[in-house]
């Protein structure tokens, strides 16, 4: 079986590319072009397509959500990522099924499962049956639960990618790009490594004495991907962790090997964006989107961020939303969350709720700069209820209503033409409309 | 006497502009020469300065806090405005210093006094004498509380000016631009003026027939705030009440009106700021700095978030961050703060806290992005503490140390080499240490 960058590629439009075609207001054969050309994916594991279900405790199939298809890339809306996952210290399958959902509603477009505590397999299953938005994992992650990271074998390691293909994972983050001639200049560096899947080959190659072997495996890798269509996402193990460490020797080192990979991922007809930054000063922004498309010959850009300041541990959703905003004007299709618990500890349902319409935020912002066809209609009706002081309308059309309704609710106005910022006399909108009816009398004089 | 800009202009270094200098790291003379050419303001009302008490039930002054001296310009550190004030929904004024008090903690470097309901003239007057931070207001506000806007008269709006200046108010905002030509394009608008000074005064216009009185008056009202040294902040009455709205004839029809201000303002020896949307979409940020600076000389920009999206109510300290973090940028000096509850309610101190946050994250942002001299210290700082696990320290840097323990705290880890994100086997900052102390060793191999 053809994956979806193979068949774009033979001119077939399949029903995935035309559902995205749907839902984005542009035309299946867009979607079919900058798929073929690689700068669109449409993250979807020919398992999760179909439905995987899971025997529940008496042994009959649960869930087996069928995946509603995706696209990233740049022709389309930006896209949101909810991180999720148990960590050792707090791990419930109930718990991330619960976090999946308020991502969902609160609009992540996909969720990565980033599980390192409770039984990984079953949750990473679990979460699949559930979904309907695209699953995204780190392989690498479940293969350190059998053994300690120096011991793995090049066999565990692909094991680890094949069940978690065969499970219905639709993108693999794969830090195939962290050679061993970036350590020395990461290890300069303030905060060194700051992703746990470079970490952990940084330590299996130092150990080892080999090279990265993801990077070595990278066509056998690919090879599993395209089986099942499982979308490259390729990692960035040296993504900078702080202001001092952006844009340096080891980030862009790492970038031009991606940049390798993405064409030999493609020359195995596997569909593949790229992962970057992290935490950036807000002027290298635009530098770092234009350096990776030309260097990824326009592969989607998943940026995590950036963060733009280090010191608001508490509030990085907001420092990383101004960030995002600038990558996806300047160049991201794909935008993954951070929240206010970042640096700090395990996302809760409500931090994936603030982290969620954080980059909700973002991502809109920059499709309206970006003028996509209707993306400021939404925009457009709000304030066409705030003229006529429509509060119904307004709740309706605000991207969390419930909130609206209770900030304006807790002063008790009801439903007049002010609201208690104001009061009533004072209010600007009101006497604007009082001024419209005047100027129309004051012309025909 | 003279005014800073006056002395300024004479060659004097005054204590105010020794101070601004000593906080920003820049030269006295710096601070002199800009404030000379009009791209630094420093508003101080001389009686603010001295310290303005006020009686209390006993008849003893209390209060009677003096000014420390806030410089607003491209060469300093950009500065964040938070509002506050009572309206008829809801007033008290000790209400109101307990938000004057929480923005000055959570990092406002200035206050403007809103208030439209409750005794506006004892409210300002006692929050002057418990601020140390520059208070500034809209003296239009009061001017209506005795009369309706149509039967005020010239000396009704002078008397307000003149009275509110003798309490020691540092910065007016004076809607001086908005002019009878330009009403009926803002009626053309989808929400039309959302300026309350610039609606009041519109129907001003509308029903006497006659032109600005803000503007007709304006070397009369220059004449009052010089006596004092009271800053213009030169009002956008017509700043765009959405995306829709903005960069339209109305609000660049004001501006050039604005730009013209500027210069005789400047000619009476007034300091003066400059007003800025609002509302607008991402992409024309950029524009409208350039545009300002252009038009006003270099007079400093003093910007209302912009919004750059209308669909989240609830959540615009966040959408009006992101088109702050981008006006400080590219040109902006002074940000007006937008809580959480804009669009929906008066905000309550929990929505300053919020806001305040929220925009000290966007001026230090862009301060970190162009690159003042020693603005990423403390961002370094951070992430050195991170690299060695020094939770405490992190805590002291953090802007808001308070709520970064109180999220690392809820999972009781301790004060311990990880947290509960990733748990300790799989913290990459961790490995990340390992592998240096690896590395070390492996390259005296």
């Amino acid at each position: 079986m053809k994956t979806q960058l193979e068949q774009a590629r033979g001119g077939v439009v399949t029903p995935e590319m035309r559902r995205v075609a749907e839902k984005e207001r542009v035309s299946a054969e867009v979607i079919r072009a900058e798929l073929a050309a690689g700068r669109l994916v449409i993250p979807a594991n020919r398992l999760h397509l179909a439905g995987v279900g899971v025997p529940d405790a008496a042994g009959v199939s649960c869930g087996g959500v069928k995946l509603d298809a995706v696209g990233i890339g740049r022709s389309v809306t930006t896209k949101i990522n909810a991180n999720i996952g148990a960590s050792p210290v707090s791990s419930c399958k109930e718990h991330e099924l619960l976090k999946l959902q308020w991502a969902v509603k609160f609009g992540a477009d996909a969720v990565m499962d980033l599980s390192t505590g409770g039984d990984l397999d079953a949750t990473r299953q679990f979460l699949i049956a559930n979904s309907t938005v695209p699953i995204g994992t780190v392989p690498m992650y479940s293969m350190i639960v059998a053994k300690p990271v120096e011991e793995l074998t090049y066999a565990d390691m692909l094991a680890a990618i094949e069940k978690q293909a065969a499970q219905g994972v639709d993108f693999f983050t794969i830090h195939a790009g962290i050679l061993r001639r970036h350590l020395e200049p990461a290890m300069r560096r303030k905060l060194g490594i700051v992703s746990r899947g470079g970490s952990l080959l940084a330590k299996w190659m130092l150990h080892t004495g080999r090279e990265n072997p993801m990077y070595e495996m990278f066509d056998e890798i690919s090879a599993v991907l395209r089986q099942y269509d499982v979308s490259y996402s390729l990692g960035d193990g040296l993504r900078p962790g702080c202001l001092a460490d952006a844009s340096d020797e080891a980030q862009f080192g790492e970038l031009d090997v991606l940049g390798e990979l993405v064409h030999r991922a493609r020359a195995s007809g596997v569909q593949t964006m790229v992962e970057g930054p992290g935490h950036v000063p807000y002027d290298q922004i635009e530098m770092n989107m234009t350096r990776q498309r030309e260097v990824c010959d326009g592969a989607p850009f998943y940026v995590l961020g950036p963060i733009v300041t280090d010191m608001f541990p508490g509030y990085d959703h907001i420092t990383s939303t101004i960030g995002a905003t600038a990558a996806a004007y300047h160049g991201a299709s794909f935008l993954c969350y951070v929240t206010p618990s970042e640096h700090l500890a395990l996302p809760r349902p409500e931090d994936v709720k603030q982290g969620c319409i954080a980059y909700k935020i973002a991502a809109h912002a920059a499709d309206v700069a970006r003028k996509l066809p209707g993306a400021r209609e939404r925009d457009d009706a709000i304030s066409d209820a705030r003229a006529r002081f429509d509060w119904p309308a307004q709740f309706e059309l605000a991207f969390d209503g419930e909130q609206a309704r209770e900030i304006r609710g807790r002063d008790k106005v009801g439903e007049e033409d002010y609201c208690s910022m104001c009061g009533r006399s004072w209010c600007a909108v009101r006497l604007s409309n009082e001024i419209k009816a005047g100027v129309g009398k004051g012309s025909s004089q």
